[in-house]
């Protein structure tokens, strides 16, 4: 297949696509955590059932981002996690985040947002502590990989 | 008080507010429904949860409302519909709705949105019919509406 166009930046394709108000989502990601906190009693349940929420979503996801970025497969998990971080953040949250932390073997990192919607007003009581707020994302990263990972 | 400026137009702050892809926002309504599918089980229960929720997302999302669009109280009820048709869904959705199917006394109208990012890619099994999907939205307009209405 020859290509016809190369990678688009996660600031083009953003600037490109549908979007909604972000405090919107902001407001209806929170009403999503503190509905799981009245349902499921247990902060665990609940970091469990948002990274399954964030995993049925990055399933669909991924073939939005496969469609607008124009990105190939990556040679590594390093590549890998820059495109996340640079491309996938940014073209579906609107900010950039950055690689980190890699441990020796190459396999362990951690993407840092700089600035994250999700979080806006967000203020957590003490009966939360153990809460993973944003276990949501963690669960769309997942989901999108496994549907790109090598059979 | 003088007005220093006009109400301004649903487009011109959507053009300048922060932004999420329509797309994430689709399918993380999606996992919402779909989980409160799962955890109650009856259909008459998520439609109630949906408006809850939405009315927990309404009553903070009318201070963004307010402070973006410079709206002033609304004379009466013909001219609340229409400010939450022209300004409100377009400020935050990013979609335009039109306000039809007035009763004779004026208290009842109906909101028709041309295209709802909500619905997006969604196809409901048999299993749930009777479910307000969209429900969330007239949540959000119910609890908006009530943090300014007359005392």
């Amino acid at each position: 297949m020859s290509r016809v166009v190369g990678p688009r930046s996660g600031d083009a394709i953003f600037a490109s696509v549908e979007r909604v108000n972000a405090e919107l989502f902001t407001l209806t990601y929170g009403a999503i955590v503190r509905q799981l906190l009245t349902d499921l009693e247990e902060v665990d349940e609940v970091n469990k059932q948002l990274d399954q929420m964030g995993y049925n979503i990055g399933i669909r996801l991924i073939d939005e981002f496969l469609a607008k970025s124009n990105v190939t497969r990556c040679v590594d998990f390093r590549e890998t996690a820059e495109v996340i971080a640079k491309v996938g953040f940014k073209m579906f949250l609107g900010v950039t985040a950055s690689v980190t932390n890699w441990d020796a073997d190459g396999t362990c990192c951690s993407i840092v947002l700089e600035d994250n919607p999700l979080v806006d007003f967000v203020e957590l009581p003490d009966t939360c502590q153990g809460l993973y707020y944003c276990n949501i994302l963690s669960g769309v990263i997942r989901g999108a990989l496994e549907m790109v990972s090598p059979l």
